[in-house]
């Protein structure tokens, strides 16, 4: 459905969104998301070049949000990578189908509607404030490391570690 | 979205849901779907191995559908080329998410049901006989060479080529 490297490149911004006043260097990306590092890097690249993160290179450097994870939705980070594109004329070039598109190609292009609709509805603050279950990518040992609980609403006083390490 | 391989499947089992009593050769198919033909003869070698077509080596041979186009649907092509598949546990595979999935996951989940269940709700008879538009694939030339309109309930008496060419 998706293609691999725009599903590895919502998991990298669902780990930044969990950071956003932080620059995250990509190997700790790559070691949060499970992607290999240099193929992380490639999709940064993309990510930034869609002006949706931004980076500082050297000691310290590393890769942010360019903006508040409420203004940027999964819609965004997917078109960065692979946009998912309507059908608006009959892909074989035939003269007589044009705009209005056969049986065949309006329904990848309902689909293809769907996905827009879905991806379009949700955003990356919506994933890391969501209460139904765990939290974006996070295991135990890395919610430790990256110290959410100091980002998320169900904080509690007294509660797991410092909100930065 | 799909694969340009899956579309390509498509394309093959509408062109192929058009003739349902004739073997149609890899040639006139490749022809009208517009895939190269070296290309198509591997797509269609995948539907025939899922059993959706029926094949006939030699001169007079060609591939018909498997089984009627009221009992072939959209996601049995899809997914005999590349299965849209749910996700039902963690990709990441942290113990800690198991089949409850993170907020990423879950909603990537969401997106392939929704996918599903719209594929899985359209047979390759519903394409070819949708009042709606016009027929899958064909272009004017296209539809009178397949001589369609021997197959379609739109067909009137006296009106265009013989049934079979």
């Amino acid at each position: 459905m998706l293609s691999q490297t725009a599903e590895y490149a919502l998991r990298a911004m669902a780990c930044l969104a969990l950071r956003p006043d932080e620059l995250v260097a990509t190997s700790v990306l790559a070691e949060q998301t499970k992607v290999p590092n240099d193929y992380l890097a490639k999709v940064l690249q993309h990510l930034s070049s869609a002006d949706l993160i931004q980076g500082r290179r050297g000691v310290g450097g590393g890769y942010r949000l360019a903006r508040p994870a409420t203004t940027i939705n999964l819609l965004d980070v997917i078109n960065a990578i692979d946009a998912i594109k309507r059908i608006e004329s009959c892909p074989l070039g035939l003269p007589n189908h044009g705009p209005m598109l056969c049986p065949v190609h309006r329904r990848l292009d309902q689909a293809a509607a769907a996905l827009i609709e879905l991806f379009n509805g949700v955003t990356l603050h919506d994933l890391i404030a969501d209460p139904m279950s765990s939290k974006p990518l996070c295991d135990a040992k890395a919610t430790a490391k990256l110290g959410i609980e100091g980002t998320l609403s169900d904080r509690r006083p007294g509660k797991g570690p410092a909100p930065k390490a």
